[in-house]
């Protein structure tokens, strides 16, 4: 990379080919990959284990996992749900690192912005979820189904410049009137290619960092500051506009020539999406949620199973 | 009536009139009324001082102050500016009880789904609210205007189907974060009257009640239950179905007929409305936030002009 | 009925019943039934022969088919595919009398409006169709599969209040332009009963009738107005408020007690639908939707199977 | 420019600045500047004379009218009347061009997709235009107001993804039946300049060209594909990627540096936008439509005071 500023990606995967492109080490960073052959889907699992890989990728210690599928992009009878089963694995083996209980109770959190298209992921992905807590609550768990029953419960806590508070603030005092055992936030991303755009899932257990997301957060939303397991499922819809400049011109210049990232300040606050973005976003948000609502109802099950 | 069941009504000048018809006591109630004449618009005050008159009115101890205006509910170039100006004259009054601050600060809460057009007046109202809270935070005070600034944030917890929680959990958590002084909740009401659908604003010092509103909330918002002052604003936009049937049947029957109001089952979760209800919903939200907005800015041009 | 006025319905097989409870006499009209029992499915078919009969049931004459399914307002993984197939089947059997065609070429009209929750249902139903007609004439038919390809296209008119056009005048000219086989127009209907509310599903080949709807259409979408077949589907989302009260006062009073409508006045212009409209809606729009691209796809199915 | 294509501009501003830029001739070219100084308004006209100029300029011969005001983009009170004003004004001007009529007929078509932020431009200004159509229609002038009426209706045609129509087939089958004086068409534009994104509003009597638009209309809406005079008003919401990309190009690696466009093909079909593009629109939509109802009622008061 030519200039000296971090080119902008939400996805670890981008961080660390980044990182390689430019002869960086590697150590403190583990890498296990597989695919599922016949739905075209790889899954890459990045361990960010070392503060000093941390700081090199620029993203926290913890496990990245991405799912890419071209599929996803494209329409389909079944939503995909192919890539819905695999989200749901993942997600479930994430969840159980998180400590095994008889009965989970997920807050899954909506970030996001409805009004904009390329960042109403989060708010999409609430309107479909199985939304189970005050059934339970009012009704006793057999309204819901047998054996142990997940409470799930969301909220969609919009964003700052409409609200007038920081996501954290509300987030938190959710949390603190509901006490969930977990905490399941969903964004849409940026990327650093337009290749990924809308392709891919990123499954985190390090939460929101500030900065990243469409709408770019200004406060973490993790373990520590909200006192609960945070996990954070992505999708990118965005490229920021100014990273993909930067990249234009270092394919086109060559790395050797440097240039002032301050010459694309007109940029700033820009990204870049499809034109199709509506169709899009609708049908990723759709994968996604069924991939939540399988991976929380399969807990279920599996404990039934025992 | 000649039902045993307390018709439905949101609104205590309905419930008062109802009472008065059936000959009943009304001390322990105080009324003031005025009139705006060049603009049409009639304010009553409804002061309900006993506990035994809140028993028969059906309604809490407090101040009730209802705004008539034929012309609300039609099209208007300036959005009705004379009927805003009255409800800000009349929510600085009941502000200025909750003691008088230097710096308000002001969460306002958006009751009801914004999926359900006679349901989404507070979500609506949100969004033309004039949001300031981040601003003065983040840029301090002269980001916002001159002199003493209100501090003003909103929330929309959206419904229990939706998101699993209680309203009461939602705002109790964000108002332990964010401390406002006071809270201001709006919401769609239901009338016992077409005549009085969104022709009529209620603003109350005694908050929300369970059963009320169009989606019947389960739980009180009120200062006992948060802790914190809470001013209701609320606009009648549905007559429950039952209440009408009963109406009309008392109506035609004469009183001295008693009928079973289990007979009117089927109409249990129904309510009723007008045909052009997203119009008239736009245009009276708009009304309304700005009502609110300019309540809220001239605390401040107040404080100045001293 | 006691009142001197026809009930308002738009289900012929409301209408039927309304006349035979009052001892009508039913000659003219013939009724064939049949259930999918494993999936609670009824079904009707009235054929409207005479003008006579016409007359007395205040509908055209010609086929009124519906599906009547408990199971269709409750949350389900599979949006009711069971009832989507039986919607394929019967428009299908409607479609092959308006002459069977190599290709067909279908333009579905969703009427209502999208901002009136219970009048959204023709709206929704669009967003969820399969639409190919563009993807034929730029591309080729292998662009969208192999076989004969229908080509379907849709337009949603909206509303004279906000357009200031009548539908038929948007439908007649996209006609003119487009040249369709056969238009099918989806619709949300006033029901009497509310307990046939979003639990049936009406098609027939007399088109849409003037002050049919929940938006009460001026005029008339048929083969005679439109020059082209109609078949209407529609969804019954809501009860006309002057009948149901109606209904409940013949129900009290008895049917030798005579009032006049004329007192139910403050009652025109007003509907009444059920709380959770949005979600039910919702769910109904893509049951319909995945009704109509089976049809449609079928025909394609069933010609190749030739 | 150093590459050989010519870089996206629906302004014909741009365009002609980008010919100016590499020391293109202008004849056949007129232009006319004006300022409102109080406001912070520039308004230029530019007259494309001959097809030699037209040609040059990648824009048909006609009359291009800019009205460029760096408030346009921010809050304000009172919508930005004095922008709503002048395009009231110069639309009036090239409506009177159309021929004087004692009553004019207009459609106004609202393109782009509403369900995509950035391209909802059209849509949203349907939302608030005055619609008489209908009214005039149904209970002659009186009810609308006194004097001469103009007729106006709209039509919001959707994307052909989603209608399988092209909009010319829409359009041309709703003048055929509705017969309006003059269409005027509102759409979202492609900008070359972040600069002037949100900040421009071009008008012209040349109509709508294929490739123009946020989403790149394939057919022309012009008087001589629609057979009625077109007026479009358009404001630029999104630069094309590939050319923010080119034009930092240039500025960086300097004219003399020619490289291939193909090289930014991942780019095709993306556009960039800002991040709070939902409230920006939401805003001009508003400048934008009083400024056509200023205009369409201005004609008629106009006429009464001759």
């Amino acid at each position: 990379m030519s200039s000296n500023c971090q080119v902008r990606t939400d996805l670890a995967l981008e961080a660390r080919e980044s990182v390689e492109n430019t002869g960086g080490k590697m150590s403190g960073i583990r890498v296990e990959e597989y695919d599922i052959e016949e739905h075209g889907i790889h899954v890459t699992k990045v361990y960010v284990d070392t503060k000093n890989a941390a700081g090199r990728l620029g993203k926290p210690m913890g496990t990245y996992i991405t799912i890419e599928a071209d599929a996803m992009v494209e329409p389909d009878e079944g939503y995909h749900r192919e890539i819905s089963l695999c989200l749901a694995e993942e997600l479930n083996d994430l969840l159980s690192e998180e400590g095994e209980k008889e009965e989970q109770s997920v807050l899954v959190v909506g970030l996001g912005n409805r009004e904009v298209t390329a960042d109403a992921l989060g708010p999409q992905v609430l309107d479909n979820l199985f939304i189970t807590r005050h059934m339970v609550k009012i009704y006793g768990k057999a309204a819901v189904g047998e054996g142990n029953v997940n409470l799930i419960s969301c909220i969609e806590p919009g964003v700052m410049a409409k609200t007038g508070m920081e996501t954290l603030e509300i987030v938190s005092g959710v949390i603190e009137e509901t006490s969930p055992n977990v905490v399941l936030v969903v964004d849409a991303l940026a990327a650093r290619s337009t290749r990924r755009l809308n392709r891919t899932i990123q499954i985190t257990n390090t939460g929101i960092q500030p900065g990243s997301g469409v709408g770019n957060h200004r406060s973490a939303l993790t373990q520590e500051s909200l006192g609960t397991p945070v996990i954070a499922v992505g999708v990118p819809t965005v490229v920021d506009a100014a990273t993909i400049v930067e990249d234009a011109l270092d394919k086109l210049m060559g790395p050797e020539k440097v240039f002032e990232r301050g010459a694309l300040s007109d940029l700033n606050n820009m990204y870049m999406t499809g034109k199709d973005v509506d169709e899009v976003i609708k049908r990723v948000s759709y994968t996604v949620s069924e991939g939540i609502n399988i991976a929380l109802k399969k807990g279920l099950v599996l404990n039934e199973d025992v």
